[in-house]
């Protein structure tokens, strides 16, 4: 069984084990107040060129997006998100277990406009009943988004927009960041640091065995973070095992190469199989693409590859999600095209 | 200003204060442990046609839906509704502060079908990533529904049914019971007593100062529903004015007799509005009428009346929203009809 | 059966049942903004001497305190409490409903001094592990104590600059208030708008139907309060009904009139016990009084009375509580006392 | 700077390592689903001696504690634990904040008995407003205790006695619990299995890079476990690196022999300070040692050692923590001897 069916697979890229290896018996203080957090947070801080911004290292997606979005919001407050949003879907209701509601909008490829947020807002803040609706207070999203699209600069500024109109932190899921950066190079560390209040950078889905960097930019959410990290059960004893991991993804430019590396597979898959005469459920340029395939044709691949099965399209044909990673050779790409 | 914007713009029919002042000076135990809870309590249970259940008094609907879906739902489960139900929109995100989503389906009349729950249901148990989803826990749904639209039996029973198939709680908000049933009596408490796992019997929008009845079915439910009550700050201390006002309600079939009365009243606007030509938002049997209305006509009415503006309809009407109470006099009725 | 249980056995004082009845049919907006709040407010704002203050009606002292501590807090901060405070042993978890600790500190008489939040707050903050702990965000107690004690000005004024010197807020239950100022006249409401940050005047046990004051005096924790009451499930859809009751309550000082006259019996009952040689578990000058009686007597008086049993005290010996009111008689208080 | 300040200062045992660089390449299913949990939990069965129990694996202490307390617990039930427990002062409020108080007892040596509960439960059940006050529903006990005791097997029965008496889980904290069994031969994983509803194999603290293995023997516990672990944010997308890691630990002893091994180191220091003429803050036979040292001796500890200051005792004297682990050696363990 090759696996396209996520891309966490399998363990780390090579050079995050052998840093593990090295540091192994250093005797460091625990829950990120270590050396290699400090020097992780400040090649982000390079990265992003501005020393005012804090980071934090948290273990995966679910954990930073209901600590950092508790941090955001007040107790009659609520997120904006997609409908297919990550938290909107898929985290078993962990926003609403902090007390807040997901006001969930319609969108046709997983990203958000300023115009759905502001339709949000009118709705709230133009209704002699506001009092008794949840307040919108901040806006999630990620990048790339749950159907692989990603945002250009300029959607993320109009969005951006939209939250000054009406006071909304803005927060943005990076899981998969380095793949929307290596399909967009018009998003940079320093544009989001300059656009987000928080954003992350994915470890876990991008070459790490695990770890999210969440970056906070606005000083209002920053206010005593550590405290909910705590509380929320985020905060790893051997902090140090985040810390060494990001230095080494952000080392040398790896973290971007080895994006670069799985889009340019993923975009090898799918002009295959545009080649061949397959549908796209969405037209994604990063490392998730949605093919659509005739039963026949998914009873064949189901045999050989593992990949998401993501519903019916009509009588006779299916979507499905083929995803890279850094780890996926060319010669299962290869395989796959050969099987389309 | 003569006032259709609600059915609870008065103080309580005049039988319900008397009692109060009749029963003053009487010392009771408190909490809604005395006397007059117990007689409301055995007066429902007779209603009802069974002795089998539990009747519990709160002081407000908010109140009673979110005590009651905590108490039907494990922390990881969520309650669905119609788009438009209270609890989605107009309760300031109480059901999510109690840490529960509302997992929400959109109705164009405002009643949910048994086919839009088993929809829901099938997202959820049908999908290979249901750990990362919300469970369905609870169905919830107001009769007469927020469109001012009321469930026949069969409805309910369809609803009961799919619940049934997918091992739901059915809870039904009675905020405007009275108006739903004066319009459907194939409706009566005895069918929602043999259908619901929990309903509730409106005495706020319905003659009294304030109180819901809360009717517990199913013991699953009614488990230490009483330390419920109190964590959510919703336990009177004098419990015995929730008892009088119902035992009056109940008594000489008065609740049925003012929720009628308030009907035909509604009825007689709607008939008067179509007749003019007006159109209707929602065909709306029981006591709110949504009447689409000329900006101009709107101006007019807005300087004697007041009501619910509801949103605009197109670039010159809008839709507004008439309710009636026990409270209406045929006076008002005759003049807002002859100046519809 | 006499009942000394509590006070909150009857209904309420017979003015306010007059004015209810008087302003049952005027129309009026719900929620608590028509011109008896208002006017209620006004009252309150000329007692203490200020207009930049907000008062806030709800229903009850459970509800008025999760409501206003959930506002107050920070998710990751706890409130000081007593032990003995009736958010810690009386609330069914309602403060840790809405996700915070009460940080619990022993105290003989029931009250709080500057040096226990002290000593609470050195542990945390000057502790490396802090952010491992509840860090204390606000300081509850209740005017009179559940020990029935009470605050002197000064008093309250050294718990004042304790907050002050930890940056918490300040928060005075004040289901009892009246009987506390009755015993302690250094005591006002202009003290207390100088003092706290919010506090409550207690309707339900002193002369009400239901219903508390909360004045809140520093505009922070007002910031969006409706929006917290509303989630909480505190909105009274007639909210007319406190206003209405504490127009009555505060015209021609009706409300300490009440007080004084249950204090009177209460001390009259306690002068009685001390003469006939009963000890007292706490010294109380208000209208709680903790008596402690052979087993033989509280046989004896079990017959005829109701009153609250408090536990035993050694072999021969229990504490129980009297518990005076508005409605208390002088005759039933002159039966008592032949019966000590 | 040598650490004895905690048991996690270091990485992890060799032999993980090796075992994640061997297994690196290895594709597998996310969240727990691989071949490596799936063995860890086999071996963790057959040495508990059955087959009917389940196991999941989560990162750290706090996010098992909360997990299984709020998989533990309904809304208005709390969890018994002594004032020292780690759920009650060193894990920021992480069980209030998923809305559950914590009933904390005092306990002279950081250790639950019985009596401690049936206090507490008397306390509740048997009082006349119960209702108004949060119901024991479970027990939290940690094995070792926050002050370096143990459990014998007797006393571990007394308490299962008693919770079996008021029908309360009983839940063991085991972040430690290798170093415990390692003090005290008489508790085995199979008596464990016996007497706990749940109870956790603490992998942090005990030579792993992180992980603890979380044994629920009820299966009312383990309902649906999964989606609560998924909503706290605590399913680790490459779960099998929680497998891989306590498939090493429990292969041929080594958990065991490690834990011994670093109790032994303890038992050597504690030896030495006793002949020194130091005392003993709390008499420990696991690898935790508190001692209790002159200012002058604390001043000079610095300078080399780093260690838990654990608060003033008089004015002359402190108490600190001594911790050893897989990683103390010999050496540092003499240079501390010698220097005390």
């Amino acid at each position: 069984m090759i696996r396209f069916n996520c891309d966490y697979s399998e363990g780390a890229h090579p050079r995050i084990l052998e840093a593990m290896l090295a540091t192994n018996m250093e005797q460091t203080p625990g829950y990120g107040e270590d050396i290699h957090c400090m020097n992780a947070a400040n090649m982000i801080k390079k990265l992003c060129g501005r020393e005012d911004i804090a980071v934090h290292f948290l273990v995966g997606g679910t954990q930073a997006n209901l600590t950092v979005i508790s941090a955001m919001l007040r107790p009659y407050q609520g997120v904006i998100s997609c409908q297919t949003g990550h938290i909107n879907v898929h985290e078993t209701g962990a926003i609403e277990a902090t007390g807040h509601k997901v006001l969930a909008v319609n969108s046709g490829d997983g990203k958000l406009t300023g115009e759905m947020i502001r339709s949000v807002c009118r709705a709230h803040f133009e209704d002699d009943t506001h009092e008794h609706m949840v307040m919108p207070g901040a806006v999630y999203r990620s990048n790339s988004t749950e159907s692989g699209t990603v945002y250009t600069a300029d959607e993320l500024m109009y969005v951006r927009r939209a939250c000054d109109e009406y006071n909304l932190y803005l927060f943005l899921d990076g899981a998969r960041l380095g793949y929307a950066m290596a399909a967009e190079p018009s998003v940079t560390f320093g544009l989001l640091a300059g656009i987000c209040d928080v954003f992350y950078i994915g470890g876990t889905k991008q070459g790490a065995l695990f770890g999210e960097a969440v970056v906070i930019v606005n000083p209002a959410v920053n206010r005593d973070f550590r405290y909910f990290i705590k509380q929320k059960g985020g905060m790893l004893a051997k902090g140090r095992l985040l810390g060494i991991q990001f230095e080494e993804l952000l080392r040398d430019g790896l973290y971007m190469e080895l994006a670069k590396g799985a889009v340019d597979k993923a975009l090898r898959i799918k002009k295959a199989a545009v080649e061949k005469g397959y549908g796209l459920a969405a037209d994604s340029p990063s490392n998730q693409q949605f093919i659509i395939v005739p039963d026949e044709k998914l009873k064949m691949l189901n045999e050989k590859y593992a990949f998401s099965y993501m519903g019916r399209v009509n009588a006779e044909n299916s979507q499905i999600r083929i995803c890279t990673s850094w780890a996926t050779s060319d010669a299962d790409v290869d395989a796959l095209i050969a099987d389309l």
